[in-house]
């Protein structure tokens, strides 16, 4: 789920738990792309970037800002899933242990994990036109250029 | 976009253009997921497996059918495209290019690809569920099991 740009940056944030595979998946290849299709116009955006990972361990004071700012901006119930136990072991049977007390909504625990993907390329593709329409827009040297492509 | 099983199987099959830069990247990393969420009953599926690619140079018999098979149930549009000029290269200004002749709707044109995903896990999440319910169904020698896991 997307949830907003980080600060004044095109910079998309995602949340995920530590415990995740993602996290390892993102280190063997932080490529990723984030797709929208918008059902009623008919259009199509690929966001091509890399991902990086803001753990409890980042050291870098900004990072560690839009982790903050995120915990801070998620619901109870969605902070209270990092405090559940580890995802994807076996069922815990007690479920006193999917009930913890309301993690400090200031304070990120230490599963809270934020994703940030830094886009470098987007893929955009129109269905209406006849072809389809497609652009492709590039960064290089903190520019973005645009090339109008076949579909 | 989903094309239905291959015949008898539960292997996945979808279709792409052999010039698309995801038969690059499926030779590269063949894993690869096919996920749905359904928002009315709240369901989620994440199908993991291995993507292959089934070109105009594959030499299987049966593969070879199933990609002929595809090119047949597809519309007369969706053929179309495969006649049309290279996917994201420069916008070719003649409009003529994308104004093909129909293609024989029974024989594949060899920018026409098949691609199988051959699932191994499935992650299944239910949040309707309080705490979610979450099965992790494992294929190992042919057989199925599940395993309730956290979520």
């Amino acid at each position: 789920m997307f949830r907003g740009f980080w600060a004044e940056t095109n910079q998309l944030m995602f949340i995920c738990d530590r415990r995740s595979e993602k996290i390892d998946q993102i280190q063997q290849n932080p490529n990723a792309e984030a797709c929208w299709y918008f059902t009623k116009t008919r259009e199509q955006f690929r966001l091509r970037g890399q991902l990086s990972a803001i753990t409890a361990d980042t050291t870098a004071a900004t990072l560690l800002e839009a982790r903050r700012h995120l915990w801070q901006k998620i619901s109870d119930n969605a902070r209270l899933q990092f405090a559940w136990p580890q995802p994807k072991a076996t069922r815990t049977e007690n479920s006193d242990a999917f009930a913890p007390s309301a993690p400090n909504p200031q304070a990120p625990l230490d599963t809270f994990c934020a994703l940030l993907l830094v886009p470098n390329e987007v893929d955009y593709l129109s269905l209406r036109g006849e072809p389809q329409d497609r652009m492709v827009y590039h960064l290089a040297e903190e520019n973005w250029t645009s090339q109008n492509v076949n579909p």
